[in-house]
Order: C-alpha cells, then sequence, then structure tokens
C-alpha cells in the first residue's frame, strides 16, 4: 500500500523499516503454508502471486509502532506472525469470493479456480483458514487466537448477509454499512487493534487504533465500489461492473435508489435486473448506470462518504503521541480514498 | 455411534454417560454457531439436521475416560468443549464436500449447496471452521488449539493430495493410504488423543488413543468405500457409486486393479472411464463392476483390511487398564467395520 505513497524525507525511515518488516511477514506467510505434499505446494506457489496491497499486515506493523511511541521502533516476531495470519486469512475470503464469483483473474494473473478447478480452489481457501489458526495459536498470547476467531465469524457473518440481500436494490443504507464493517472492516480493525495490543499497548491505544482501522476498511470498501462502476479494466485488473452483474450492493447505488426520482429510479431498476441476468455488460450500458447514478449526485456522495470516514479515521489517531508511524497511518488513509486501483 | 451398537448390562452405565455427554456436545455446538443474524442462524438450522454418527465427539468422550480410569467417572466441560470442535471440523468438511461433489442429499434431507446455492454453502462451511477454532481457543490449555489447527492443515493436504490423484486408477495402495490417514484419519486421532490430553491423561496413554482414532478411521473409511460400492441407497442414504463416478480412489478398486488379469483390468478400466464422464451410473454397470471387483476377491481383500485395522486398533488398547470405557470403545471398533450405514 505505502508503495505508492510520496513519502516525505522525514518519513523515509519508518517507511523503510515497514517495507523490511512486510518482507518478514511475506517469509512468515510462506513458510507457514509451505508442505511436503507437491499437490499442495504447487496451489500455494500460486497464491503467493496473489499477493497485493498487504494493507492488513501495513496496518499491523505501524500500529504497532504508533501505540508504542515511547519505546525505540522495532517491530516484534509476534507482530509479523499476527501481520501474517491477517493477510492469510483474507487471501483465503480472496480464494473462496473468487470460486464464487467464477472469476477468471486476479492481480493480471489467472485465478485458482480457472487454472486449477472449483474444488481445489475450496479446499486450498480452507487450507489458508487452517494454517492461518494454526500459526495464530502459535503466538504466546492465546487472546489473539481468540480475538481472530471471533472476527473470523463475523466476516463469514457478513459475507451470508451480503448474500442474503443480493438483488434486493432498496436495502438501507444501515444493512448496507452493517455488511461492509463485518465483511471487511472486522478484519482490518483486527489488525490495527491487535498490532497494537501484541507490542503490548494499552487497551485505550488499541482500541483507538482498531477504530481507525474500522473506519479505513469501511472507506475502503467503497472506494472499491466507486472502482467497480467507475475504474477501467487496465488500472483495477478486474472488469468494470462486476458487483452489479452479482447483485451485489455498492454504495452509490444504495444512494442513487434512494434519491432519484420515482421514473429514474424505475428506469435504473430495470436496468439493473437486466444485467444481473447476463454474463456481460455493454459499454452502452455501463454508460448508462453512471450517469443515471451521477445525475443523482451519487458518485460524488460516495466519495465525500469515503472522505469523511477517513477524515473521521484520522482524528482518532489524534490522541495517541505524534510520531512517524501515526503520520505515515494518517498518509495512507488519504491514499485509501485516492487510490485508482 | 453407539446407538446402534448392542451394549451389555456392565457398560450401561458408561453408555448412559456417553448419552448424556453427547447431548452436552450438541448444545455446545448449537450455542457456539448461534448468530444475531437471520441469515446466518437459518443456515445453521439447516446444519444441524446434518448430524449423524457423533463418532468424533464419542471418542473424545470415552478416550477421556478411558484415559483416567484411575478416577471416578466424569467428562469435563473441556473434553465437551473438546467434542464440538471436532464434529465442527468435520461438519465443515461435509459441507464443502456437498458443494464438490454437487451433491443434493445427506442424510435423507436436502444438502445446504442444493437449497441455498454454492455460495451459501461455501461461506458456511467456512464459518463453522471460524467458529470452530473460535471455540477451541476458549480452552485454557492452548496446545489444543494448535494442535486442532495442524491436523486441520493436515486434513486439507489430505483432500488436495485426494484430488490430485483423481481418475487416476492405478494409484498404490501408499498413496491411498496416505490420503486416508490425512483425509479422515488425522481428525478422528486427534478427538481421541487430545479428548484424553484435556482430562489430564499421561502422553503415553493419549498417543495410545491416538494410534487407536487412526486406525478405527481409516478402518471407518475402507468401510465407506464398500458401502459406496455395495450399499443401497434405502440404507446409506446416498447413491451406491458415487465415489467411482467422481474419480476417488477406494481400497476395493485399487486392489482390484491391482489383482486382475490384464484382459480384465483393461475392461475394468474401461467400464471406469465409461462411468466417470455420466451422471448417472445404470443398475447393468454396476453389477459389472461390483462382479469384477468381486472376481479378484478385492470386496473380501477390502474386510479383511478393514478388520485387521480394527484389530490392531483394539490391540493399541490392551496396555490401558480394563475399564467399562474402555470396553465400549473395542466395541465401537467392531461396530465400525460391520456397519450397514
Amino acid at each position: 500500500m505505502h508503495g505508492i505513497l510520496d513519502i516525505p524525507a522525514d518519513l523515509a525511515p519508518v517507511s523503510d523499516l515497514l517495507t523490511e518488516s512486510l518482507a518478514r511477514v511475506e517469509k512468515r506467510f510462506d513458510d507457514q503454508l509451505a508442505s511436503d505434499l507437491p499437490a499442495v505446494s504447487r496451489l500455494v506457489t500460486h497464491v503467493e502471486r496473489y499477493r497485493g496491497k498487504m494493507l492488513r499486515p501495513a496496518l499491523a506493523i505501524l500500529s504497532s509502532l504508533a501505540a508504542r511511541a515511547d519505546a525505540k521502533p522495532r517491530v516484534t516476531d509476534d507482530v509479523i506472525t499476527l501481520a501474517a495470519v491477517c493477510e492469510m486469512v483474507h487471501m483465503a475470503t480472496l480464494v473462496h469470493d473468487d470460486v464464487l464469483d467464477e472469476a477468471d483473474t486476479r492481480r493480471r494473473g489467472e485465478t485458482l479456480n480457472r487454472l486449477y478447478g472449483n474444488e481445489a480452489a475450496v479446499i486450498l481457501g480452507d487450507y489458508l483458514i487452517a494454517s492461518a489458526f494454526h500459526l495464530c495459536s502459535q503466538l504466546d498470547d492465546q487472546s489473539v487466537a481468540l480475538e481472530i476467531g471471533r472476527v473470523s465469524t463475523v466476516l463469514c457473518g457478513g459475507e451470508l448477509l451480503q448474500l442474503h440481500n443480493r438483488e434486493r436494490w432498496s436495502i438501507d443504507e444501515a444493512t448496507y454499512f452493517e455488511v461492509l464493517e463485518r465483511k471487511t472492516g472486522s478484519l482490518i480493525a483486527a489488525a490495527a487493534r491487535l498490532g497494537a495490543h501484541v507490542a503490548g499497548a494499552t487497551t485505550d491505544a488499541s482500541e483507538r487504533l482498531g477504530r481507525f482501522g474500522l473506519r479505513l476498511g469501511v472507506a475502503f470498501q467503497i472506494q472499491d465500489d466507486l472502482l467497480d462502476l467507475l475504474g477501467d479494466e487496465r488500472t483495477v485488473g478486474k472488469s468494470v461492473g462486476k458487483d452489479v452483474q452479482k447483485g451485489k450492493l455498492t454504495y452509490p447505488l444504495i444512494h442513487h435508489l434512494a434519491h432519484a426520482e420515482p421514473i429514474l429510479r424505475g428506469e435504473t431498476l430495470v436496468l439493473l435486473e437486466s444485467i444481473g441476468r447476463r454474463a456481460e455488460i455493454s459499454p452502452d450500458e455501463a454508460g448508462q448506470l453512471v450517469g443515471a447514478v451521477r445525475s443523482t449526485g451519487s458518485i460524488a456522495a460516495a466519495r465525500a462518504m469515503a472522505e469523511s470516514l477517513v477524515a473521521e479515521a484520522v482524528k482518532t489517531l489524534g490522541a495517541l503521541p505524534p510520531s512517524p508511524a501515526r503520520s505515515l497511518l494518517e498518509l495512507m488513509g488519504g491514499a485509501v480514498v485516492n487510490r485508482a486501483y
């Protein structure tokens, strides 16, 4: 994530420390997944290529530093383990999502399900979840495994709630946010909160960083919604309008349907019904949908919502003592809503 | 499992204790899965109907008693928790297996995937795994969560190894047993070993019960192979020849292909290829396959293998002091190879 940031000179040391730490996370991740079975390791090698923004590990690491601004900046082995655990749980959800979405590409490569079939992908997702819990149980502090277990059930609950509301276009914002907080926010919040916790932070600092992560996570997902609607395939590495086709709730659409005049609302619903039934969305349809959503100010409203969540998140950090790690977290907040991928 | 046993009068007290304890396991299981989201709880309620033989909980409970024959028979809360955890991991594999096998029925009811779709079933399986780890991390003894995490990765490895060898009919027995020990034996062994461990057994007694569980688990799976080939749908509640159609290795077939004369072997391979490509297997084909497998003595060989594994398993228990729990475990061993469901 921080690879795309413009890092001011005074933050270069903490940014370098983050880069080194993320390399340690990658190694912990790969070591944990190593298997004596070639049938397993060829799939694991493929999954390692999925590695993307490493948002959760970066948050865990920076939170551990920001919460202990009193101490010499040092990323402990426990923080690295926790960061790898969060990334592994996240990766499991990506692998299973790709099966459910029948996705062919991820991060410009072919998906596991495309290359090896749905069966291998479902079982490999299970292998990733099991490996995450196995790794987590190796920490001395058992409360972390308990919390990762709990958060994983919350995350699955969010996915089931989303599925349950599929194609219910007129859903309210409250339900949308409940899905997001559970599905995306919960694990991102846990990465930040537990990163601070295992570094020995006070409960207050850990909880504060958790709230930062929760808001950032929700803002991140709203930005994802916008990219799904507006982004182009070159930049995001996935096709446009996928969420709409799968009947998934996105903030701009919910806002649009709640604010459009009855006739326009009816037209949009007809368009959504029609798109949902086919495998492809034509450029004309995409144009019509974006035009409609824009006409009710819903693109701008989604941007404003994401920005206000990030502003709140950054404000939450205000009570922590100033530190390079805190500054880098604030920069990351801004990057979340400005990213084009 | 013990519901179908003929219990001698002197074992009635331990059998009653087992029945009561299994009811506690069911309650722990249901309480752990309870969710405030209706979208989750309707699926969980459906899964609770899958409950079958409760082999893993029964082994955990009886092992905890057999390993502590010195103490007054008492099933602690920790043993109940462990038993529920093992059943939950097992249930997750059933739910995901049904998706992969495109199965329509389980235990005479419709499968989750059939009723609610593959997406709900995949996510619910994940919810079960996460809930199992969450419950497991609530035990004071952290080594249990570590072991359940490890065993779950072994189990997934076994499933991937099986998938990798699908339709490789000429596979050797060693690979077949490796799949079985990982996929089925590992969790059954863990239920027995950890049941003893959390009850405060010595390492020797725990390991011994683990070896008993491993052998019993493999024997159980060979009996499953036989039922798939010979059983009728009324009795086992699933269609005959499913394994063959999915290209899964079964002991009678591996034995047959290793022992048949070249011409018969060729005929069987042609038949297997042909069955594997279609959705249905005709009674004629089933008859031809069973006839061929029987002609090389492979049905008898599978029975003998399962019986010898159970005999070895029972022998392993010999070093434990005699107790009603040990006797009931021995009876269960016999039931595994004589069951018709």
